[in-house]
């Protein structure tokens, strides 16, 4: 196989589906996918649009549908997964009828260590607020102790860890907490805002040329002690909401992680349960460190052409613009639905940035207090 | 953009999706996104895996959901499709819900010709049997009219027509008919075995080095009078039976027969009224035939790469293999799901083949009768 596609495999995905655009799963396939894996989607909403339109059709999938499309795998022996990435689902009972594939997953792999891996993106809300009900969130405390690896936002992170993040100590704090009241191995917190939390963290690199914002992911695989090892990768926060790029990140992980596994120098790392690597691998040598970078750098190129193409498409939309500030609340909306849909990630003509990506971030050592 | 992907497309694609494998929308999204077109999804059933495995768990997408998912898309302004590939719909209402998309995207483009383009798989049944319900063949008989290009296979073309294929000379008067009787512009039928029609046609091509079997691939755009511009492709028929071929099959066309528009010398012809070339076009310069050579060289080779891979995956799970000989029904069961899964056409990493195939297929003019 060519040498740019992650080594074969298998992944069941749980995430939700939308006719048009690329969120969820119709993000997370065609990512994967780009990537060399064989995805089996399992859809938990069936969407004529992502919801940052305001506005959309279709269905929610039921606790029952989902376990009984699972069963559909199990009496066909389709179930020979090396990997699970869940995403969102559209309620607590939901989220319980993921929590138990994944745990029938893992009972299937029990006897063949690390030969299968379980991504947990506990999907709940962001900037302080749930776009859940309540119920969901003990749902998701109640399984992601079974996960191998989360992927929590900063507020997800502080919701979980029931720790607010208001500082680097907090931050370490919470990841603590996720490794050890939870046994979660890996962790990796997609979105912290270190200039809020830390002014004089806003622009740490020498390299970077402008004072532009910077995005902060911090990871950590646990250490024996239960303690973290952690690093960070600073990217440039980009001029635009795109909807979808969490999903992007998780999707490219799954394929990153597994391939870092592979590469590593301890060839037995991939037959260890939840491919944690020994003590004396530092942070920044971690294959979880080494595969966020290659993500950050393929959604970093990704994004750039996705604000590349929609300048281009509101330019030559410009005609159709809805005049927010004459107009009512119908040209107001017109106008959301123009810069909606001209910001949808542009994947399809860009996926040789996941393969290959052209720019370079590096993940640093980061002690707290630092 | 890379030479290798086709002009900027974006396609609405109404069928049905399975978590595992590639048959339906599951095969086509990615068929068309590899060859870089914007896939919209519309999923009209949501089944674990195949029905070829003989059980299969999942939902069905009602009509009145279907309509609502599009709904969806327009309140959104997201209809600017350039094509809408229909497949496998679950009843007659599903399927007058999918004609009632095609006419409305057809009337939205009415100022436009040739912007939009409806290429419509009439999903009924295969080998002379209906795996439909009997209405959804009147509701068929409704919708086709209104699309551009159709591809039964020899079952599905003797229903719409009216005509049993017993010879070459019925062949083409079915043909007559589509075109005729609907108003079809362009007809494809996918796959005939001329063999059994014609026995000297078993291996009309000097350059096959083997005896076997061609399966013969048949088209025709229709001339201005409402005659057939018939031609023929002839493809080593593999020892094997896949599910998803038809899906893929309709896919690529739609790329490549866009591609075929576009670079056709005729620079009009994709602002012309369903793409129709001018009375003096051969039947082997058509674009639809120069589509339809890439399409099956792309097949082949994927098909080819399947078979290698299933052969590999038997021998890998001989140990697992059912006792059909000496077993009961379970061990029958078994060894069919065994070797099911074994022939899923392996699409993932297979992708270059699809851009660029490495064997070479020609049509051939075809006179009645030759």
């Amino acid at each position: 196989m060519s040498a740019d596609l992650v080594p074969e495999t298998r992944v069941l995905a749980i995430a939700s589906h939308v006719v048009y655009g690329h969120v969820g799963n119709k993000m997370a396939t065609l990512v994967m996918q780009s990537m060399g894996c064989d995805v089996a989607a399992l859809n938990t909403v069936h969407f004529s649009n992502h919801t940052g339109y305001r506005q959309f059709k279709g269905t929610r999938t039921t606790a029952e549908e989902i376990s009984n499309l699972y069963e559909g795998l199990c009496q066909n022996n389709l179930t020979d997964f090396d990997v699970m990435l869940s995403g969102y689902a559209p309620s607590a009972a939901a989220v319980e009828a993921v929590g138990a594939i994944g745990q029938d997953l893992q009972r299937k792999a029990a006897d063949r260590p690390g030969s299968f891996f379980w991504v947990l993106d506990p999907v709940m809300g962001d900037q302080g607020r749930l776009y859940v009900n309540d119920d969901v969130v003990p749902a998701y405390k109640n399984i992601i102790q079974h996960a191998d690896l989360i992927l929590p936002n900063q507020f997800e992170a502080e919701v979980l860890s029931g720790i607010r993040i208001t500082s680097l100590s907090t931050l370490a704090a919470a990841i603590t907490t996720l490794h050890s009241k939870y046994s979660i191995p890996h962790v990796i917190i997609t979105s912290v805002q270190l200039s809020k939390l830390c002014p004089s963290e806003t622009n740490p690199s020498p390299s970077s040329p402008t004072t532009q914002n910077l995005l902060t992911v911090i990871g950590s695989t646990t250490l024996s002690t239960g303690e973290p090892r952690l690093f960070r990768i600073e990217v440039p926060a980009l001029d635009c909401f795109f909807s979808g790029t969490g999903d992007m990140f998780a999707a490219l992980t799954v394929a990153r992680l597994r391939e870092a596994v592979f590469n590593d120098p301890d060839a037995g790392l991939r037959d260890t349960k939840s491919w944690v690597s020994s003590d004396d691998v530092q942070a920044t040598e971690l294959p979880l460190a080494k595969a966020t970078e290659k993500v950050l750098a393929s959604m970093h190129n990704v994004l750039e052409k996705t604000i590349e193409a929609r300048d281009k498409q509101l330019a030559a939309t410009a005609a159709q613009a809805g005049d927010v500030a004459g107009g009512g609340e119908a040209e107001v909306k017109k106008e959301h639905l123009r810069r909606t849909k001209a910001a949808e990630v542009r994947l399809v003509r860009n996926v040789r940035f996941l393969r290959e990506p052209t720019v370079d971030f590096k993940a640093r050592e980061w002690e707290e207090g630092l």
